[in-house]
């Protein structure tokens, strides 16, 4: 099974700083990237990092706040410039449409590629089956239209062994293909069950981005029984009252929405700029007394997403 | 006389590379900051080099191609976060109010103080007197509506010696006032000359800002008898048609240019990625050897504008 990387771009919040810039994430599956937000020096990060523009087909863009859309602009003029051909896919609230017509506008700046807006209901759940992965999105709770995302990756067949299945003699005709669809079958008066030729099944990983959001519901859904739970952490546990009025998260509380998602693994993100080593360690420590597998990234840490026992 | 700084804050051109980061100079003097454009990342680059963004008071956007315009909207946003109150001027061609007005509308999000954009005409010279100095500006010849400034800084009379007057008894009458305008008098039967009692004039600096331009009579215009003259340079000789094709300059044009405005000091700037250490160093040759007091700066290359003989 291919791995699937998480590279944190950018884990700030709000007003870029010397600890943490602002937020990006990239998802590396397969070759391809799949990026969700895109802020101010997104592309210059990627370089950084040594992740070429032209990997992403797809960017999921949570909300319209500067922070989380301010290099989508940027990223398209240098993917042009760097001859793009194939479409780009952008996700997100449907005012983008407007932002990056203006955008082409001003600069008289048409991108030699397909740039393809796909808005973000608030009305429903959406889900798009892509290349390889599935988006699901639901409105988060922020204020302004701001959408969570869980990305699925598609479950894989077992692997049909053809040579053990000659061994066994039986013939490259349905029988094949009934045993590739799990039914035991019966050959020469011998049965065969499928898991003699075929191996386990893969199942996909699930990744959900939830920022920025008070605890709600949509979450809860979103990460429910995820691998990976990416969640704002914008303040410390003692700013939960600033948190409720700003639309945000304390640590705590995204840690609360992990254990009652059931999933995995915890990363906090979209940390604000107001918090010190001190506070930042409160914070991951009051996040991991109640969910344990709990991580605080920096900016350009990179972590695997392990796969799961087989189906 | 204050210093007035120039620091380089990206040198590059186009898409952004390990060795350049996209365009944008600020100029320091005196306690506040003019920008001039303003690419992707400034705002970064600028608290990297420890100063401010709640130092700016102007900005001067030459044209509205990505790369010397996409880090407005976060700059502006990051100002608003820092509770700037007094308004920010930016100047530019006039699509920059759709610009900032669309993305206002679109990230719902208003500034907390006043954003005034004064247009350039591409018809006519412009100049607006400002605080402690004058900018002009003049289309240059790229492509798109492009405008290159000329930053005065204005002249100050000498300094009236309070005691060496009231050593040679003029009395604080118009006898001062007239002596401070230049003008010789008579008291108590001596005739005083201005410069027994009034410091040497300083002389205002003054600094072009020239890109992205083919030669044209206009850079001439705007850094005539300049200090200093920034200049786009994006490509080697060399490459000279491919120049004249995009509408850019050669590091060799630049120089010609510096030699026929008469300017002091030529700091070739909007390198193309596409150059690497040599030819680099080529085409600061190949201007030195029309120009010698040119320098390639790096990006956060600070240089001070050297005071001028007095008037």
């Amino acid at each position: 099974m291919d791995q699937i990387r998480l590279l944190f771009l950018g884990t700030g919040a709000a007003l870029p700083s010397p600890r943490r810039m602002l937020p990006a994430l990239a998802l590396i599956l397969d070759g391809q990237v799949a990026l969700f937000d895109c802020s101010e020096g997104t592309q210059m990060r990627m370089q950084q990092a040594g992740l070429s523009p032209a990997r992403i087909r797809h960017i999921f863009i949570s909300h319209l706040h500067g922070d989380h859309l301010f290099g989508l602009p940027g990223l398209i003029t240098s993917q042009h410039l760097l001859k793009r051909s194939e479409p780009l896919y952008i996700f997100g609230p449907v005012e983008l449409d407007l932002f990056l017509q203006t955008v082409h506008q001003v600069t008289q700046h048409q991108a030699s590629f397909p740039v393809v807006v796909v808005p973000c209901t608030p009305q429903a759940e959406q889900i798009w089956t892509l290349e390889g992965f599935s988006v699901q999105s639901l409105p988060l709770d922020h204020g302004p239209a701001c959408f969570g995302y869980r990305f699925i990756e598609h479950d894989r067949p077992g692997k049909f062994d053809a040579d053990r299945a000659r061994d066994l003699g039986v013939p490259n005709n349905d029988l094949r293909t009934a045993l590739i669809h799990g039914e035991t079958v019966e050959w020469n008066g011998r049965r065969i069950r499928p898991e003699e030729v075929v191996g386990p099944a893969q199942r996909g990983r699930t990744i959900a981005y939830c920022t920025d959001t008070r605890p709600c519901e949509n979450v809860r859904i979103l990460a429910r029984d995820a691998d990976v739970l990416v969640h704002e952490s914008t303040f410390h546990p003692d700013q939960e009252m600033l948190a409720q009025e700003t639309g945000h998260s304390t640590s705590r509380q995204a840690a609360e929405s992990a254990v009652a998602a059931g999933c995995r693994q915890l990363y906090l993100y979209h940390i604000s700029g107001r918090q010190d080593d001190q506070s930042e360690m409160e914070m991951l420590e009051s996040a991991r007394s109640i969910f344990p597998a709990t991580e605080m990234p920096q900016d350009y840490d990179c972590y695997s997403v392990l796969v799961r026992e087989p189906l």
